[in-house]
């Protein structure tokens, strides 16, 4: 889907350029437009004229609703904080830099804006900044789903990152991340290998998509834009910095329908991505690990918190996901006891025949404590089962 | 504590030949004594005399109440059931024999007896068989944590239970367990080596205890008769079969204030100890592990079942036995970010530093997208962390 020719290209600009001038989850910033418009916001926010004073009432109750501290909310102190962006503003330059590189910007006035950011109220990003096939950015969060996790994962971590991730994504899941180093690597690589959902993988980055953070997967990050889709709401330039990590992780959760964090040490980023689903009324699954080298001990916390549901493969997972239009996970296959559907007398019995010599009824009876009623309908049902075997001397194991 | 001298010996010979008579959790068997003495029971378990009409009356109340289904209930199916090991009996030669290997036989009525036993109600043990130092038996559940697992653990399953039983017993607690292989015999070991309370381990068997079993952990047992307590509900020579071993694991759960599953697959008796547990209202920890080898999936399903709580170690088993009692589990131990405590700017200015050349406050305003008044308070804060150093130049990070 291309963007919508209907809307306005100053709209466009207006939000690139609040995109570069206002930080990730800078709350005021984001009331400004949605309450003004995006280009009569931009025009305040990057102080090219005052704001009128029927606005600024409009913003003010818009702020007491979305229950901003009036510290927060005061539009002259985030004025002077954006002051020193605002005279280097170049939105239709940052259009130009990101389609040099293939890509977009999207804005929620588009239709293909992924409705599912909605769910992050004032919270939501101002515009993203794509790469990747355009038509692919209405896909559904209800089919899409977050495995993320630890940078300096172990083997365990990856083996595991790979498998589920392969395996939602073969069953048809769009498997969301954020592009870094280990586990998130893992999500991207198995995914983009075994995915069949358009788009098999998205990744989330917290600098600006003209460039390849990191580096080291630059590769990866080159077929995810080829096949799938990158994503950030950081204007091309932008560098990732801790702060936009954080904030970076609120969109993880929100495009998809639940995040799998699958190794996480006691602090972690990942974790912050858990938190943020969980506020959305995301489902959180963690994958334990080891208790020794403390690598899943974030995860472990997660689910002794509350905030995640323990899951250990991809039926689980599902489960979870979709607790109420999926089968439930169904139980591993173990080898089916000899025991199972025996009633407690003929367990007793069971227990008291020899394996190698013969044993009467009479001394069975003794031995299992049974009435020879119990024993003789016992044998019985034992034999028809395979378990014993008798013959004049008595009865033994089978 | 000597078994109380106004204990009739005639009380005594009576439970230890219903102890022979009745297969553990055979609740007819139970109720008798219960309802008419130990001494009249055994006369009518044992089909010495016929049961009186008052005697019946009695029992058949006494079922009722206890919510025996009729058919469970009949004590003439019961009699029939008995009837086979009656004539074998010997409590006196039984008694001789546990003292001939240095035990004792306990009863409900000696003043010693282990009042958590009372929380089984009707399933409740006839009597105690056990080994070891008799003052020990009045041992309070309140300090005793039973650690138990699967046979063929796994070589992390056999740290874990070790370094976990070890810790426990170090503290004071005594550490009950099943004297299997595996999860039970390292938390013996662990126990025996560590312990400081008396006594320091328990092992309950679903055999006689005059013999070692299983017999490769000959010498742990001995060790635990000799330190600890070997204590089984089992007449001297009983053979441990499979039903034992499940009704063994009701008497794990009800001597100790809480039971943590170390090790176990999908299958395996451990989860019956966890369920009796929780059916006692004791609680239940299970200890996760890696998802791919399925040794702890067990463990992983009681979590995700809502039976027990994932634990990952000493503080953790703590705060699950003494909810009220101790202080909760201590946060690990990590090294502190250097962000902790920065507020958001401060965080975004520190992201905005660069590492090796400097940059001049209007600089950092622009890409931190701060004012200039927090711009400079927050360098003044992050200065005094150490995490920045200005000069004449400009700022960087340290």
């Amino acid at each position: 889907m291309r963007p919508d020719p209907s809307v306005p290209e100053t709209v466009r600009l207006a939000r690139a350029g609040l995109s570069r001038l206002l930080e990730p989850g800078d709350l005021p910033g984001t009331l400004l437009p949605a309450v003004l418009g995006p280009v009569a916001a931009l025009e305040i926010a990057a102080g090219r004229r005052p704001v009128g004073a029927a606005e600024h009432a409009a913003y003010t109750r818009a702020a007491a609703e979305a229950g901003l501290p009036p510290r927060q909310a005061s539009l002259g102190r985030a004025l002077e904080r954006w002051a020193g962006r605002a005279a280097a503003l170049e939105p239709a330059a940052d259009l130009a830099r990101v389609r040099a590189c293939g890509g977009w910007f999207a804005v929620p006035e588009d239709p293909d804006w992924p409705a599912a950011l909605a769910d992050l109220g004032a919270a939501a990003p101002l515009g993203l900044w794509g790469r990747g096939d355009r038509a692919l950015l209405g896909f559904p969060a209800s089919r899409a789903v977050s495995v993320v996790g630890a940078r300096d994962c172990s083997h365990y971590g990856r083996r595991v990152a790979l498998d589920l991730a392969g395996a939602l994504a073969a069953r048809g899941w769009t498997v969301v991340s954020g592009g870094a180093y280990g586990i998130d690597e893992a999500a991207h690589g198995a995914a983009l290998a075994t995915g069949t959902a358009r788009p098999p993988t998205v990744s989330v980055m917290a600098g600006g998509v003209d460039r390849f953070y990191p580096r080291g997967n630059a590769q990866l990050l080159a077929r995810v834009a080829e096949s799938g889709l990158l994503l950030s709401e950081i204007a091309p330039g932008g560098t990732p910095g801790r702060f936009r990590f954080l904030q970076r992780n609120r969109l993880i959760a929100a495009l998809s329908s639940g995040t799998v964090v699958v190794e996480a040490r006691w602090r972690s980023g990942a974790l912050s991505t858990a938190h943020h689903a969980d506020a959305l009324s995301r489902p959180v699954g963690a994958v334990p690990g080891g208790v020794q080298t403390g690598t899943s001990a974030g995860c472990h916390r997660l689910v002794r918190e509350g905030t995640a549901v323990l899951v250990t493969d991809v039926d689980e997972v599902l489960e979870l996901l979709q607790p109420f239009g999926a089968a439930p996970a169904p139980e591993p296959e173990a080898p089916a006891a000899d025991v199972d559907g025996l009633h407690e007398p003929d367990r007793r019995l069971l227990d008291a025949l020899p394996l190698r010599a013969r044993s009467r009824p009479e001394r069975l009876a003794r031995v299992a404590g049974l009435s020879a009623r119990e024993v003789l309908g016992g044998l019985r049902r034992l034999e028809e089962r395979g378990l014993a075997e008798g013959t004049g001397e008595g009865w033994r194991r089978r």
